[in-house]
């Protein structure tokens, strides 16, 4: 089957979650030995598990935090405080374990996977044309759909979308502008830590970038082929093959939230089996998750990526869930109940 | 010792945190394989913990959930959508390990301890006199402060601070308008679920209380005895015992930080070794925090109490500290460092 019919047939077989579902583990819920709704934006999170996995009955979730990982030519534009060459040695650190990320994903009981998607043999430089042809994001979409199904068939919950990437912050602001219509100075940040002339620059850059790639925001896979990278690629078909298989997907910072974006625009029930684990300082972020109509969990100003935000939130995805499966109810404890 | 003495003393042993610790934390958070920063709160966590702590070497903490219980007089007059006899109901529910803080502290790998400060034969009615006398306040905080110190020579390095009473945040919120001279309106909230109607009658007892309990806000034990109750007076002596300990004091809900606030009142520098772990939607808790000087970690519309948002937030703390101590420097990991 080729790349292209595969994400086809894939955007076709995404489902919202199940309401029933949902609604069940409300009722749940309501019944627990606390007023109801008191627990907040805990019980919504139980709850939308609850439908994302289409089962009220949830046991102790699996997570897997999948760290894609990619050059882009456009850093050859000075558009990172740190020189390409970190890409590749961090994909190192991640692999032996001294990574924020793997000391998070640790913690949280979570699985680490690293991608390369092409660390070294990186997209073209969006500032001069197409970060790749047409064919290349499908085959890395593609890639994600295959890596997700075999992650479900593993027995995992949930996937962290994580990310590495040196420029994949102006990648990110690049496919969010041309997404969203925005203008790169309301979307670019300082990312690992521009000054303020260089934040300037970035900004030229994305705004060259869309000059030279104008394309058509309502074909999501030519915006992604013509500014986008091979691991956001990769993170996109990783959201929707997650979703066909009824996995919890949680976004980390501002490039994962960019790779959703584009899966919401290929398959919008697809945002609903998402989550979003913190808001970045990057200003593009607020506003792709108010388009994926998601609130964050934290706002603790992490900018580092990785997928560590989504780490450091998954102790609170699990707690929602254990709150749901283990709480007493008013009738077990014989507590008594005000019907609030 | 009498209690005030024990009060006192304690009192007169508290220091702020080690500066010097903090600063070696943050040299070595700023070695590590990320740019300087880049985890935003966290990495200011685990400074001031450092700091707390007394030192930057920092291993696994280990955390204990108390949750004190009393019962309140002001429940007589319908501040609560629950009856008194809760009190005692969820004190049970916490031993037999199904409240919603018995699932959070076993998921953070937290000890809970249960301490009954007058359930059942709690306070007196604040709208008629005083909550207690002053000599009964004093038995309180002494308590604390001894348990604290026991806590202690356990080995814990965290005191997460719980709660259990009806009525108590009507208790709380009547120690904090006198503390704050601020106008109960503005302090007052719905509790666990009151309507418009309950909730204006919340704000009138408080008024009363305020009017027939006229005291003193420089003298803040003699506050606390007027307006508090015996589980507020015991977190009053745990806060101060453990900072004199120099453990890190996790603070959860409003009526949690209304106790943080008497303690800090008689000890300003007790404020720096309390993290706030969450935001909760009664109106007094911003009031509080502010002044104490905190920035909650989370902000989930949680309003429980028992302790059950710091248990929430106890993995950040735990994070916190692993990135300090795990993540490998970029010397160690041949990663190459821009400076930023």
């Amino acid at each position: 089957v080729s790349d292209a019919r595969l994400i086809e047939r894939t955007i076709g077989r995404i489902e919202p979650p199940d309401e029933a579902a949902a609604a069940a583990a409300r009722r749940a819920l309501d019944a627990k030995t606390k007023p109801r709704g008191s627990l907040g934006r805990l019980e919504e999170i139980a709850c939308a598990i609850a439908g994302i996995r289409r089962t009220p009955e949830l046991g102790e979730l699996r997570a897997v935090v999948v760290v894609a990982a990619a050059d882009h030519g456009v850093a050859a534009e000075g558009v990172s405080a740190y020189p390409q060459s970190v890409t590749a040695q961090m994909v190192e650190n991640f692999r032996s374990g001294g990574a924020a990320v793997c000391v998070l994903a640790r913690r949280a009981g979570a699985e680490l996977r690293i991608f390369d998607l092409g660390v070294g043999a990186g997209t073209a430089n969006i500032a001069h044309g197409p970060a790749m042809t047409r064919a290349q994001a499908e085959r890395a979409v593609a890639r994600g759909i295959v890596v997700a199904d075999e992650l479900a068939g593993e027995g995992f919950d949930v996937v962290v979308l994580g990310e590495m990437g040196i420029g994949n912050t102006t990648t990110a602001s690049a496919l969010t502008a041309a997404l969203l219509s925005a203008d790169p100075a309301a979307v670019c940040g300082r990312g690992t830590g521009l000054d303020d002339a260089e934040l300037l620059r970035k900004i030229e850059v994305v705004r060259g970038a869309l000059v030279v790639n104008r394309c058509d925001a309502r074909d999501p896979l030519a915006v992604l082929a013509a500014l986008g990278g091979f691991e956001i690629a990769f993170l996109v078909g990783l959201a929707l093959g997650a979703t066909v298989r009824s996995l919890v997907v949680l976004l980390d910072g501002f490039i994962t939230s960019a790779a959703a974006l584009v899966a919401a625009r290929l398959a919008p029930a697809s945002a609903r089996s998402m989550l979003a684990a913190h808001l970045s300082p990057e200003p593009g972020h607020a506003l792709v998750l108010a388009q994926l109509g998601l609130v964050p969990l934290l706002d603790l100003r992490l900018r580092l990526g990785e997928g560590s935000g989504a780490a450091l939130a998954l102790p609170l995805v699990h707690a929602a869930v254990a709150i749901l499966r283990e709480m007493a109810t008013f009738e077990e404890a014989g507590v008594s109940d005000s019907g609030r």
